[in-house]
C-alpha cells in the first residue's frame, strides 16, 4: 500500500514512521509512506501557502493553488486510492473505515493547518473529509498518523504472527478484557485464579464475560451490534441483575 | 501546565513537540512536556517492560512494576493532576474533556503498547482510561500527542491573538463554515460574493447558515445541543424544506 501525505510540516511526521511496527512494515515493503511538502508547489514568489480569509475573521486559510497542484502532481491516472482531507468537519474515523481503507492499494492524506483550507481545494481534489474525533487540533498531521497507524496494522504481514488484530476492541464489537502478566502477585494484588488454571474454555469464558461487563459499564450502546450466544445472554442477564442490586 | 508522558518510545514524541504551536508554547514556558522513559524503571536484569499474558493469547502485556514505579517516582505529593491511560477501552476524548483538562496545572499520560498493560498498574496508579476514538492503534503515543495538542491550544497565551480557539468546530457546537482566501477566482471557481461585500452582518449570517447546513447534513445529532435564535430557526426551517424537496 502506498500512502501519500501532503503537509507543510513533513519533518514532523518522519520520526513516527521510524518507530515500532510502522518502521518494520515500511522496511519490509508492505507499506510505503511518501511525505510531500506542499510549499514548493506554491507559484507565489515567497512560496506562501496561506493568506487571510475573505470575509474577515481570525487566522489564516491555506491557499487552494499549492494544494491542488500538489495533489494533481502526485495522483496521476494510475492513482486509484481515496483522497482524504483531515478536518474536524469530516466523517468520524473508526475501525470500520480503517478496515475499508486497508483494502485499497493507495491513499492520499491532506493535512490542513490554521483555519483550514480554501473550500475550492476541497471541491476540486478531495474525495472525502475525515475527522479522527470531536476535538480541535493544530493541524491534520496527527490525524494522518492515526489513520496510517490504524490502517497499516490491518494489512496482512504488518503485525507478526504473535500479534493479532482480530482479538481486539472494536473487532469483536466489545471493549477488551483485562490483561495480566507476571508476577502472580504484585503489591498484594493477585492475578485472577482462572487465568492460571490452564483450562482454556474457562479462560475464554471469563475473558468474554469481562469484555461484556466492561462494555456494558462504559459503552452500553456498543452492545447493540454484538451477537450474543446462549451463554453470553445468561451472563448478561445476571450482570444486569447484580448491577441493579448495587444501585 | 506541566505534562508528563510515560512511554517506552520517548524519541517518537519529541519532533511533534518541536513544531508549530506546541514548540512556541513550550519555548514561552506556557506548557512544559516531560517525556519519561519507562524502561529504566524496570527492576529486571535486562530492563524488560513486557511479558506473556497469563491465560494465553497473542501478544505481550506491559509489566505493572516499571509503570507503577515510574508513575510514583514522577507524581509526588505535590502532583495534583489527572493520571490518564490511553486505551481503546477508555472514555472517548472530546473537546469538552480538553477544556476540563486545560484548567489543570498538571497532567500525566501513560502510553501502552502491545496487548495493553497489566490491569494492576491501572488499578494502582491510573485515575481514568481515555480513548481518542473507536479505532485500534499500535500504542498510546499518538493519543497522548492528540491530547497534548488539543489541550495546549486552549491554554491562554498558546494561540496568538490573531488565532482563535473560540470560533471553531465543537466550540459553537456546529461544524465550521467554508473558508476562502485569494485569489477571487481559481480554476473557474469564484469566492461567494457575500464574502467580498464588506457587510459584516451579512457575512456572519452567511457563515452561520453554512455552519448549520453542514452540521445538519453531516452530524445532525450535534444540533440537539445548539441554541437557535429566531433567524437560525427560520433558516433551519427553509433548509429542511429544500432538502426534503431534493429527495
Amino acid at each position: 500500500m502506498k500512502i501519500k501525505v501532503l503537509t507543510i510540516f513533513p519533518e514532523m511526521l518522519k520520526p513516527m514512521l521510524e518507530t515500532s511496527i510502522l518502521k518494520r512494515a515500511i522496511e519490509q515493503g508492505i507499506i510505503e509512506v511518501e511525505l510531500i511538502d506542499i510549499r514548493p508547489y506554491s507559484t507565489l514568489k515567497h512560496k506562501n501557502t496561506d493568506d487571510y480569509p475573505f470575509g474577515g475573521g481570525p487566522g489564516m486559510v491555506m491557499l487552494a493553488q499549492p494544494i491542488v497542484d500538489a495533489v494533481e502532481a502526485n495522483t496521476g491516472e494510475e492513482f486509484h486510492g481515496k483522497r482524504l482531507y483531515l478536518s474536524p468537519r469530516g466523517r468520524t474515523f473508526d475501525q470500520k473505515m480503517a478496515e475499508e481503507l486497508s483494502k485499497d492499494d493507495e491513499l492520499l492524506l491532506l493535512c490542513g493547518h490554521y483555519e483550514g483550507v480554501d473550500q475550492r481545494a476541497i471541491d476540486l481534489v478531495i474525495d472525502e473529509e475525515v475527522s479522527i474525533g470531536d476535538f480541535v487540533l493544530t493541524g491534520g498531521e496527527l490525524g494522518a498518523l492515526v489513520i496510517i497507524d490504524a490502517v497499516s496494522r490491518l494489512i496482512p504481514g504488518v503485525l507478526g504472527s504473535d500479534e493479532s488484530s482480530e482479538d481486539e476492541s472494536f473487532s469483536s464489537g466489545l471493549l477488551e478484557y483485562p490483561q495480566y502478566t507476571r508476577p502472580r502477585k504484585f503489591r498484594g494484588l493477585a492475578v485472577p485464579d482462572v487465568l492460571l488454571s490452564g483450562d482454556h474454555a474457562k479462560i475464554n469464558r471469563w475473558r468474554r464475560d469481562r469484555a461484556i461487563e466492561i462494555t456494558y459499564q462504559r459503552r452500553p450502546e456498543m452492545l447493540k451490534n454484538v451477537e450474543f450466544d446462549k451463554k453470553d445472554k445468561a451472563f448478561f442477564k445476571s450482570l444486569k441483575e447484580s448491577m441493579a442490586e448495587d444501585k
